[in-house]
């Protein structure tokens, strides 16, 4: 099935990786490694095993066994890039190898406000032991579930939401098991005696931290992450867009000016009515008039009314000493006061007398707003998230077709067979594109009828990810395929557009830089200098695919 | 003399070279390239020619005819890079290719907050273009000379004073020729079409403008530097430490808490007695004791009380609205005001009654306040760096033991023949480190008979590099070479106790990744894949050296 089995068989790779790795760190048997390979993208492949180290040494010795038995490894930290790929590799066969396991917190320093950890580290984790031991620092957390890996999302580029949303930007000093084996540290220092490498971004020489982002040329085992000083004070609020269309460019101009003016310090996510209702409910089945695949404009503004669900709405955070936070409150009024409505409800969320009564007065409030009563909870879960506590409570939404209703605990959509993939084009911050991407966005849902799910998901006050995704029935392949060309449609349209994603989706990776040739062939030499063999997750962002069957390997 | 001599004759690569380049545009004869080729560090190596290209097109060529040719091309921007190395290779002979002529600012975008320049553009060229044109955008400035190159300083990972500081933080999508002559766009996006090159720093994949910083991938012809929007009022403010030592660390300490929490939002550097009277004066021989090579404590603390300079001081910026500022002004008066004595001055650079007057009478208040007259020009030269206005004051400070007197105008040091060379390794940003590195500082400062320089210049809340360096008599080869000893050891010391250097000088560049086997080896297999006849800046950053005559060229 893969060529790998051409050089070895199964029987020899497993009793080869035995050498490293306990029975228990292997899943070999067809049957659950099938199991744990689901995806929610329309696309999988099935690796031949899948390992689960503990330990930088096993990883560092499994890397050296691939290169003498010529098996790619797919590294994920957790797997939980739902929607982007999940744990599936670009071919069939090899070695899949996920790292939650190797999950110790090594360093927190509070003074200097990072932390050490390994891949394996969950928000959760990250965040439950700084709030259990009392450290004054927030981690942030991606909107998606609290199990996902603080580093696998950083490396992916992923964001957040509080001051620290680019998660990229704020890992500082990777330790990389390379291609060769060999262990690099970056940070700008010497091996094993550098007290700035989690501390300055730059090092000396080219910025190391750079080449493992959205790549494939080393493996991290651990990192250091910068933590944000728990503020003085903080509070949040929801943005409701009221105005009309017209404005909304205006609008858009004027949010710029306060994330430039600093007086908007989170990186909100602007959701559309249909990304909201999907986070409080299930498929309106009954609003699918007959025939059709997607809900008529008609059907969504029913579903909204039922909901009292604004066209556009965020959540923000409010930070800083209480006269700080008082000023950001006026100057966001009195920028976006005119667009919508603007509600502070950071006490909510406070575990104090006042919060406990304004939780339990929340029902009759929004009885008196015209919402429907599931708000109160995800209003309290959005709004933790600004403070960098993460939830599962969004990950959620993706339940939306799959299932009557959406699971309580225990979320997993590629085991739940939830189908739906997402594309995030970057647009600059502007008026101009902002329409010009919702317009495009709007013509292609419709085009392979599917309702618009749209997030600007604010990476800083030049530009936004333009975040799109389709809900899809992953057990129907033509449905599939629907989502597949839909994807392949935008990717290609955006990208016509000067639009191009931020991150990339595992069917289209090894198309990614076959826009920019030239990229791709510094890139392509690159890896093949530093992984002769190209054993690690080939054709991962561009890079040189596994060859088919019947071609030479390397 | 060079090893490009024994397979071509310079009359034939001239011969060449005058294919691409009009005869304007090269220094052949060797008078004037060894004019051209002097340095301010106690080494230099004289190239064969010096070219001065004016389009891309002409770098592409270039680069393709000393692939075939196979010599060397060491590029700088403008080489004023003082102190580090200025225009000189690590090797004798072959190409020094000056862009300072492709000077163009291609593009300003007010409402997004970039430019798109050329590598010639200096310091002063972008703020006068900026400010003839009425753009309410800043751009940040280096200390060093006005005539710099913005895009030189920010590869070289340089630093200003203002929220932008971070030179290469601000760097967004850049043109690149590659050893192989193609040009590459890094911004994650297709050629020639991608609308956020300049304004979403990651692109997709590896992040790519990390390869060109501190490194010889590439000659960079163009780059997006973001600028930041005039605030709607800043001011301004001079901090002087009159503590006792024993309390520094503490200082220290609560002023990463002001960075931490935003109020201290400039990067100031915090300067020592020596460095400030660097500034102010030149080198007092007359307080020198019979015999000695440098000052004695009592000498200095006699010359700092001629001029009232404080033991440490620091000029700072404020920004935002007014309240913010004066908020600004509280928290830091509130937190440093028991180190030190604050005044606020920004009224003092304006351009208004209230301005003039101030000026007027700034003679009068420094003569009450103790310090010399010459303190009130360099006030207000200080003070607009953090509203981004470049100057060349401070540059001036390298002419203390060179010359009777400093130059008032074009400064260069290089040709002047200052002697000077300086060292910042990283540390981090608290009490125990910063009082380490200043204890080893000064032993390694005695020890080769100098006067300690110092400044901290903060990085960022967690981490200042610590900038020392040594002036010394560039015509002196016994002086020379005391300086190079002295900067070796710092070197060595710093890099065993911990603290890498963020930059390094270049007669010590081959050494760069001495302490850091793997990473060399890994930028080896780069750079021997990308540039396989190691014709960009051989030897640069820590990469494969130029092999030595008489032995193999590649």
């Amino acid at each position: 099935m893969i060529e790998v089995k051409e050089v070895i068989s199964e029987q020899d790779l497993i009793g080869a990786l035995s050498k490293i790795f306990r029975p228990d760190q292997m899943i070999i048997s067809k049957k659950e490694v099938e199991a744990h390979s689901q995806t929610c993208i329309p696309f999988r492949k099935i690796p031949d095993v899948i390992i689960y180290p503990t330990e930088a040494k096993q990883v560092q010795d499994l890397v050296l066994l691939a290169n003498e038995l010529k098996v790619p490894i797919w590294t994920v930290s957790t797997g939980k890039n739902w929607g982007y790929g999940e744990k599936t590799a670009t071919y069939e066969g090899g070695i899949t190898l996920v790292l939650e396991r190797m999950n110790r917190i090594l360093t927190v320093d509070e003074e200097l406000g990072y932390a050490v950890i390994e891949p394996g580290v969950t928000y959760k984790e990250l965040n439950d032991h700084l709030k259990t031991k009392g450290y004054k620092l927030w981690s942030d957390s991606a909107g998606t579930t609290q199990f996902a890996s603080v580093i696998g999302n950083a490396l992916d580029k992923g964001r957040g939401l509080t001051p620290y949303a680019d998660h990229f930007g704020h890992l500082c000093g990777l330790n990389v098991i390379l291609p060769n084996g060999e262990v690099l540290e970056t940070g700008g220092g010497p091996t094993g005696n550098n007290h700035v490498r989690h501390l300055y971004k730059w090092g000396v020489g080219p910025y190391a931290d750079g080449f493992f982002t959205q790549s494939n040329l080393g493996i991290v085992v651990s990192a250091g992450i910068w933590l944000m000083p728990a503020p003085e004070h903080s509070d949040c609020g929801i943005f409701e867009y009221k105005a009309d269309m017209s404005l909304f460019g205006s609008f858009i101009d004027d949010f710029r000016g306060l994330i430039f003016s600093g007086h908007m310090k989170s990186f909100p996510h602007l959701a559309n009515d249909f990304a909201m209702l999907c986070i409080l409910d299930q498929y309106p089945k009954h609003l699918l008039e007959n025939g059709e695949l997607c809900l008529s404009k008609e059907g969504i503004a029913q579903w909204r009314k039922e909901h009292g669900v604004a066209p556009w709405s965020f959540g923000f955070g409010l930070y800083g000493k209480k006269g700080e936070v008082a000023e950001q409150k006026r100057m966001i009024k009195k920028t976006l006061g005119k667009y919508g409505q603007i509600h502070f409800i950071g006490a909510a969320t406070e575990n104090s007398m006042k919060g406990g009564l304004i939780r339990k007065l929340a029902p009759l409030a929004l009885k008196l707003m015209g919402k429907s009563q599931v708000f109160a909870q995800g209003y309290i879960d959005a709004l933790n998230l600004f403070k960098g506590i993460p939830t599962d409570r969004f990950a959620r939404q993706v339940y939306l077709k799959a299932q009557p209703e959406k699971p309580v605990a225990d979320i997993d959509p590629a085991r739940d067979q939830c189908g739906f993939v997402w594309i995030g084009p970057v647009i600059p911050l502007n008026a101009h594109h902002s329409m010009k991407a919702l317009e495009v966005a709007q013509q292609l849902f419709d085009k392979y009828q599917f309702e618009m799910f749209i997030e600007y998901i604010i990476e800083s006050p030049r530009s936004s990810i333009f975040l799109m995704g389709v809900f899809f029935d992953r057990n129907d392949p033509l449905d599939c395929e629907r989502a597949q060309k839909w994807y392949r449609e935008v990717r290609e349209v955006f990208l016509a557009l000067g639009y191009p994603p931020y991150r990339v989706a595992t069917h289209c990776a090894e198309e990614t830089f076959d826009s920019n040739p030239v990229f791709k062939n510094l890139i392509h030499t690159i890896k093949t200098a530093v992984d002769p063999k190209n054993i690690l997750a080939p054709g991962r962002y561009g890079t040189p695919p596994r060859r088919k069957k019947g071609t030479s390997r390397e």
